[in-house]
Order: C-alpha cells, then structure tokens, then sequence
C-alpha cells in the first residue's frame, strides 16, 4: 500500500479544521503506515440513555466515518466525500473515553474503502464498520 | 402492518428525552401510520466544511439512525437499540433545515429493519439509508 | 428522474446476455419508469437447507445485486458495475419463484444508488437491500 | 474469543451439505482459531462479462456471505441465518480459483458479526464485506 502522506501532526491539524470535529474532540494519538488511532474524550450532548449514560450509536457512527475517511487521507494527503457507511453496533459504549482504530481497506482511483473500529477504555470493541470514500473528488 | 402505538406528541417528548437528540433539534413534523417526518434546523457544530458550510456526512448518518429507530418506534410503543446502520451520502448538505422521512421496511420478533430518507428545505435528496433494530430488547 | 433509455424487451436481451443470469433464470415481467419487476423460477441449487427447501441468502444476495442495477440500466442504457451492496434478509424463502421488484433512489454522474425487494409468489417480503454502482466506468 | 467448536473436517462436512455450496464447489483449505480459509474453482456460470470472463458480483456476495457464517459456525458449533450483509466489490474477479478467508468480528448472545476477504490466485483483494448473523436462532 502506498506510504502516508502526511504526518501525524498534519493529520491532527486537518482534523481540527472541522467545526464538528472540533466539537467530537478528536484527538490523533498514533499513526503509522498501517492505522490511525484517535481518541474521543466523552462529552455529555453524546448521551442516548440519561440514566445509563452511554453514548448514541449516532455518534459512533460520525466517528467511524471520520477515521476511516482519515485513515484514506494519511495515504491521498487530504479527507475525501463519504459515498457510503456500513456501522456495527457490538455493546453499548459506557461513559469514558473512546478510541477508534482505522485502516485502508482498498485505495483505488475512483474508490477507496477503510474499516474502523471502536473501543472503549478497557479495550471492548463498542462498534466497528467501514465506508466507502470518493478518491477522484478533486482538492 | 402495525398500527401506531404512540401519538405524535408522545413520539415527540419520548425523542426529546435523549441528550444527543436534543443537541442535534429534532422536531416531529408529522406522523402517520405509514412514516414519520423530523425535521433538524442547522447548528455550526454540525460543519465540515468552514467555506461551503455543509454538514458532515457523521451528523446525516446519526439523523438517519434515529429516524429510522423511531418509525420503529411508533409501532414498538419505543425506541429499540441500533443492530447495525447503511448511510448512503448523494449529494452536499448545504446549510439550511433538514428534513428526515423514515418508514418501517420489517417489524420482526427479534429484529426489525427501517429506512430513512434526509431532504434538504428544497426537497433535494441529500442522504438516505437502512438500519435493523434489536425488536426484543425490553424496555 | 431521467426517462428509460431501454424497452422491456432490450432490458430482458441484456440481461440474458449474461451467464449467472441465464443459470439464474430471470425474466423481467413489468417495467415503467418508476420500477422493474423481475421474476426467478426456483432451481434446486439455490437451496440452502435441503429440508426446508428454502433459497441461500447468497441468491437473494445476488437477485438484489441484478435488479438494483437493471433499474440503474433502464434509465443510464445499460449495466454498471457494482460499488457495494447491502442485503437485509427478512423471512426464509420457501420454494416458489421470486419476484424482485427495483428502483433507483439517486442517478449521479460518478455514482449511482438503487434499491430492490424481494417478495415470494404470496407477496411476503423476504429481503431487500441497495447497492452504489459506478456511473462514469465506461460502455 | 472462544475457541473452535468443529474441525476441519467437520466445518467442510457441513459446508457440503448444502446444496448451493456443492454448486459453488467450497473447499476448506485451512482452519485456525483466527480465520478460516474457502477456495472456490471458477465456474462458466459465474461469469458476467462473457468476453472477459469475470465473475458476477453477486457469487463474491454469497461467497463472502457464506464465509462469514462458517467463521461463526466454527465457534459455535453450527452455522446460524444471515441477518444482513455488506459487500465491497474492489477488483474484477479475473478467471481463476478464488480463495476467501473469513474471520468473526463479535460473537454475541442475540447477533454475531463477522468478516470476510476474497483474494484471486496471485493474492489480490477481489472484494470484501461482513454480515450479522443471528446466534439464537436454535439448531
């Protein structure tokens, strides 16, 4: 596959540039030629169950997105469009940090596809997927 | 199919409950045996893109969940948990209110499945996909 | 949406053209400008459990794949490759033939999205799902 | 993760009963506590493309489908319905053996999740996906 493109202080300046990643908190924390690890501190808008505390499946799914967009992005140089998003939910995320972990799947011309997974801070995987992403959009 | 076991104002006051719900605004329009509209005014966090000012693919794929949970919903008596979620992203969401339409495609035993359909104020197709439902999952 | 560039006729030519389809068996029985509806006689290899006789997933699977594409076909002029898919399986299929009614959802100039339900010979729905296919990849 | 529930020789046992998989031709080259490994010789009525001669999107969907389920079945004991399935087509299936390897993503007490690559002779990533399958369905 081919090398990044970017480094991981580049990374961590592109993903900032979002209002709504901003607003996520997204935090790259390792990143090297084979995965993306960010982090997500929890924040109280997140939550689907008052009593329970967990975060919405909604948000798991945003952040699925953006890291697998952005584990395509270390290897093109910049994010590219969304065409597509599968998401699996496997438990329900409990207050804490979150940390997902994304990789390339497939970078093609045309299409490129990236994985992601999400664990909580004890390593449970809370959910996974993977997306497809619009290579040839342009800058 | 089922008939509705929940009025719209119930419908409404069950979504408001959710911390995460009432961040992104949503706001039934109108309900009827056949689907549900919600509608989402613009909020600057939900941004990814600070020139064109469009909303992330992240906030489409959560507004898709919960409409499509919720047509489930309105035959369930109440929300069941996320199983697993398909986005289909077709075309920017510039700024402006949104509109969700969500159906029931199956209401099973042990799971159901929805679709969900995200309009723009023009009545554009922006976004639309399908997720399926934990139906047994209790209260 | 666009008008068909295909009759019924050429739809059914194109389609036989096509070896999986010709094991398969399809034959289209209704086409407007909304929708197609394709029916599949039951061969005994689609079984999946040879006691209840009823099809693998793995053909509903593939009837999706056809016919959300040949509804893409209708209106583009001919076949697309697929991008991805997702299949729901809702009920069992008992032996009987198939019909798989499809449609597109959006027509765009890289990527295109179309969906597709399959009923049995009573009208019960067994499966459904949608697919992105690739617009711009040439004759 | 738990550990296997069947050899190899009883995974290809039961693979085999199955009428469509004896179409498809589903032969159990390796088995471990990870993933297991399905090659699949090419048949005429795969092809979609008859002057190329490459498989049909819709045999990679069923392959991936099936492979997935077996990854579960090896730690379950016996292979459970597909609930819902993605499928990323990433390269045309050029003739030749296929090989797919599979591997569970979240074993679970009501849904289970698992993966699936295929992989033409010379190691090429063809196409990919993961389904839910449903883990209490019974015997």
């Amino acid at each position: 596959m081919a090398e990044n493109k970017m480094t991981k202080a580049e990374l961590q300046e592109r993903i900032t540039l979002v209002p709504f990643h901003k607003w996520l908190g997204l935090n790259v924390v390792e990143m090297n030629e084979d995965a993306n690890n960010v982090s997500i501190p929890c924040r109280e808008e997140f939550v689907v169950n008052p009593k329970a505390g967990y975060t919405h499946g909604g948000i798991l799914a945003a952040i699925i997105d953006i890291a697998a967009d952005y584990a395509l992005a270390a290897k093109i140089g910049a994010p590219i469009p969304t065409v597509d998003l599968r998401v699996d939910c496997h438990r329900p995320a409990m207050p804490g940090e979150l940390t997902v972990e994304a990789r390339p799947i497939k970078l093609g011309r045309t299409f490129s596809t990236a994985e992601a997974f999400v664990y909580d801070s004890e390593g449970a995987l809370l959910a996974s997927g993977r997306g497809v992403y619009h290579s040839q959009s342009g800058s």
